[in-house]
């Protein structure tokens, strides 16, 4: 193990876009809501389309919360967007138990292939904690059906914050017990480093296209990152696993 | 499956007693520790008697909390006790970086025999949460260590409030975004379980000798609990596993 990477003993993890795919699970159900309900349209096209249009809403509504705003779980938050742009793509036949089911879509993103195995082989060495923005039971649900091996979940929802607000790195750190500097947050966002690396924390960034294939934003490291890897698995080599 | 508990879907576990012995490692340790500094006595006598005086500061200090006191860890509620008592029994000679260690002994607490096993069985039909009044740190340490399947850590620390306050059950239902009847509560403890069923929670007792063979509380249901269980093996069986 590289020797800057030494003391570090809990590794952090963004869980949407880093560890799991959240938008295969958001098209698919989507298809086949708009399948029941006869929506017109081509929905290969409009189901990626919708996915982006429903997710636009997340990182607004948690600013708004970061400014003072009062608190709302990103369930409730994707839950209101889902209103607001169902009748937008032909969905208003939909009931509103139908969408609520449609919502819990968000539950069923899945690690990504190099997911669990990466995971496991740095489980043998590191406490592997989540700090999240999703919604504390989501992230249950999903860590569960997805085989992730975490040993602790965080989520923005305990601090009553969203990342990159400090109140989050802050609140991980005390509950983790042990100084910033043993801690690695592990991102495929670049904000989401910026926030850990300036609370003290070591980061690893790995580029993801979580966002489809079009993707152009955080495909590479945009600070001084001490470790880029290729994704988890890649991670795992680079800690010494 | 019983039809009562059917639309349990996730169980909340007590960890201190219900899930692992903490008395036998702190004994060794202190044991341990007394050999080290020479302290006098019988320490086969000594080493029990010193951890029910160790503990003895847990509840006082919680209640402290919950009647508007500021918050303090368990972590720190046993160093404090520590300096206290480590004098009485001749522990002075250990310098406070050992007693550092000593007090680390908490977080060494081991899974009963039936634990692993009985908790592996529940996992698979389950979500498994601690509900606990051990610090956090701690907690993911002692899942880790031992091996328990526990989906999600949840402490007391996370709500400020020490159970039995009604805070702690609170943040619990909250996060874990189900009914409260869908949750059961897995104690020793009939304090816990009573406290759990105020809150609309289903209710597990099982008995343990946490404080040793001459233990007389807690030996017993002393409420109307759904399911009463010799271990946690037996739970598995009892909730149709």
């Amino acid at each position: 193990m590289k020797n800057f990477i030494k003391p570090v003993r809990t590794l952090v993890f963004d869980v949407f876009g880093t560890v799991v795919d959240w938008r295969t699970p958001i098209i698919e159900a989507v298809t086949a809501a708009a399948n029941e309900t006869a929506a017109e349209g081509d929905w290969s096209v409009l189901g990626p389309q919708f996915a982006a249009d429903w997710k636009a809403a997340y990182r607004p509504a948690m600013e708004r919360v970061n400014e003072g705003g009062s608190w709302i779980n990103v369930d409730a938050i994707m839950r209101q967007r889902l209103d607001e742009i169902a009748g937008q793509y032909g969905l208003d036949g939909l009931s509103a138990a139908r969408l609520d089911t449609l919502n819990e879509a968000w539950s069923l993103a899945r690690p990504w292939p190099d997911s669990v195995s990466g995971l496991s082989k740095l489980h043998e060495q590191f406490v592997l904690a989540t700090l999240s923005n999703c919604t504390f039971h989501w992230l249950v649900a999903m860590a569960k059906a997805g085989g992730l091996p975490f040993d602790a979940i965080m989520t923005s929802e305990q601090a009553r914050r969203y990342k990159p607000a400090p109140e989050t790195y802050e609140m991980a750190i005390t509950l983790l017990g042990i100084d910033a500097s043993s801690l690695m947050m592990v991102a495929c966002h670049n904000y989401d480093l910026a926030a850990a690396q300036s609370h003290g924390m070591k980061t690893a960034f790995l580029p993801r296209q979580e966002n489809g294939s079009g993707q152009t934003t955080d495909q590479e490291a945009e600070g001084p990152w001490d470790v880029v890897a290729t994704d988890i698995e890649d991670l795992a080599v680079r800690l010494g696993q």
